[in-house]
């Protein structure tokens, strides 16, 4: 257990948002930026800009923090520190625990956005029992909590619902597949989606839902089909885990009901369906969290916390590709 | 751990198998009979008759079992000894546990049938690492070792990959629900397609794939079909646990190559098409069980053994409803 503040730092897909933590769970600082993290080049200049503005805002300085946690959309090996994929930030093998150690001087552990934020919301007993976590933003992705401990998986990847498979044959998606559920219920997937059925090419997923909620009926349609394609994944998530709870959240979910009612409609209409899908689903298993949870900073400040007793930092020292310039910072 | 020999009773849509094995794993005595359990009004007495063959061949009596394991084709509630919903076998809230207790005198425990057969594998041995086992026969089930351990979740549903929607507004399930994948790829169902696409009624599962390898051209479509179907749930189920093996196995998989071909083509287009399933679902994560496997039967005798040490068994008296006649039989 940590003893000093910590940082939580949730990269997205657009925005970098940091939360600085005491022991005792308060907020000390926070800082958002509305911009992509930007690339593996630039990066760590990125989120060591963010970080600063929230210590500037807590008083603090980076030598206070008693680590920091990042949350990144995409594929982390924790123990070795590096992302191996992130599709929508452009980012591959890029070994960022150590660069960030580097640059910042005190301990960094990284973990898949998703997973982090599940880890949180258990972490902090806001949601009791085995969850599921679903983040619906620029990706979608799952985190799981199973029999009260953060289910990782072989290869850090169990969860990654964003490629299962909603439709056969269906969109194409980033990654290369047909049909995966992020090509239909992403932000950006639900603005082109927009686009295509004849919105202007500035559209926003949350454009869409401002219309949808004004009664648009192109708008109401392509709502109604994200809310399927979600009751879809939330099903799958319960056949899969039998979790008593999914917690859904992400910028998409921002929309408030236009989001929400659509995906609540559609479990019904599974529920009625099948006694399976009846008992399975009952109508509260499904939270959306409120724009305000921030699940995803909260969930990189827990990853932040548990990093000393899981034993999951690393000496601050660099991989050789982590290098920058000559000088390798080694703080006592 | 069990001292003498235990019976293990595989519970199929269309079958009772049965093995006596004894305390350390050699088959004592076995019996199979290719005929449906049938209703609940008749179910103890078909098991019970399985049993006794069984338990004839090994010159062995009811009273020398230490335990009896039984799987179950639908969701089990084991605390309770309760077969909440077999859809296959026309069961509901059928307390199967203490019905069978009261007629064989034996500590007896259920179990849903993926789940045992997950639990044989892991348990004997046969597999390293985490997996996830996917029956695929009268119906599709899955059952999942996370961490070591049977992962059976908040109601002992977890791996319920038959009623997963493969396709959105598709095949109407025996559930109730639009485009299961069991609708698409189980025995019964292979079947049906079969029949709607021009082959006589009498039509198994087996006959589609003999006919495919004989190069009848609609066979062969369905058989791709199924293969794809069957792709796309590996697919799901090492995205939703990135377990290290995903077995497979169930009557129909007894087809051998016709089954198993389509299956490895499909899994290699899904490879093919993205980085990230090819690196999630490299050609050896896929195991198909020989026939001679019997993963059903082996998983419930590994429910028998490890009864006593898990505590799952239930004092030998019966539920009011479970009574047969008056005379309630209270062994030693």
């Amino acid at each position: 257990m940590s003893h000093g503040p910590v940082a939580g730092i949730d990269i997205g897909g657009t925005k970098i948002a940091v939360l600085i933590v005491d022991v005792d769970g308060a907020v000390l600082g926070r800082a958002a930026h509305s911009s992509s993290v930007g690339d593996q080049a630039g990066a760590v200049d990125a989120i060591a800009a963010a970080l600063d503005e929230a210590l500037a805002t807590a008083n603090l300085e980076r030598g206070d923090l008693e680590a920091i946690g990042v949350g990144v959309p995409g594929r982390v090996d924790t123990v070795k520190g590096r992302v191996t994929l992130a599709v929508n930030l452009g980012w591959t093998d890029f070994a960022l625990r150590d660069a960030l150690q580097l640059e910042l001087g005190r301990p960094v552990v990284i973990e898949n956005d998703a997973r982090a934020a599940a880890l949180g919301l258990h972490a902090r007993g806001l949601v009791h029992g085995d969850l599921a976590y679903l983040a619906v933003g620029t990706g979608i992705a799952g985190g799981v909590i199973l029999d009260g401990r953060l289910h990782r998986g072989a290869r850090g990847l169990a969860g990654e619902i964003g490629h299962a498979i909603a439709e056969p044959g269906g969109r194409r998606c980033g990654c290369g597949q047909a049909g995966c559920l992020e090509a239909f219920a992403s932000g950006p997937s639900i603005a082109r989606r927009a686009v295509e059925a004849g919105a202007d090419d500035a559209t926003t997923a949350r454009d869409v839902y401002l219309r949808a909620a004004a009664g648009d009926p192109i708008a109401g349609e392509l709502a109604d089909d994200v809310g399927r394609r979600l009751a879809w994944a939330v099903h799958l998530l319960v056949m899969a885990y039998d979790v008593h709870h999914v917690i859904v959240g992400g910028g998409v979910t921002h929309a408030g009901q236009p989001f929400e009612g659509p995906l609540r409609r559609e479990l019904e209409l599974l529920r009625a369906a099948s006694r399976d899908a009846g008992e399975l689903l009952p109508a509260d298993i499904v939270e959306v969290l409120p724009p305000e949870a921030e699940p995803g900073a909260w969930g990189a400040v827990e990853v932040a916390r548990q990093a000393g007793s899981a034993g999951m930092t690393a000496p601050i020292a660099p991989a050789p590709e982590a290098t920058r310039g000559t000088e390798v910072v080694r703080p006592a």
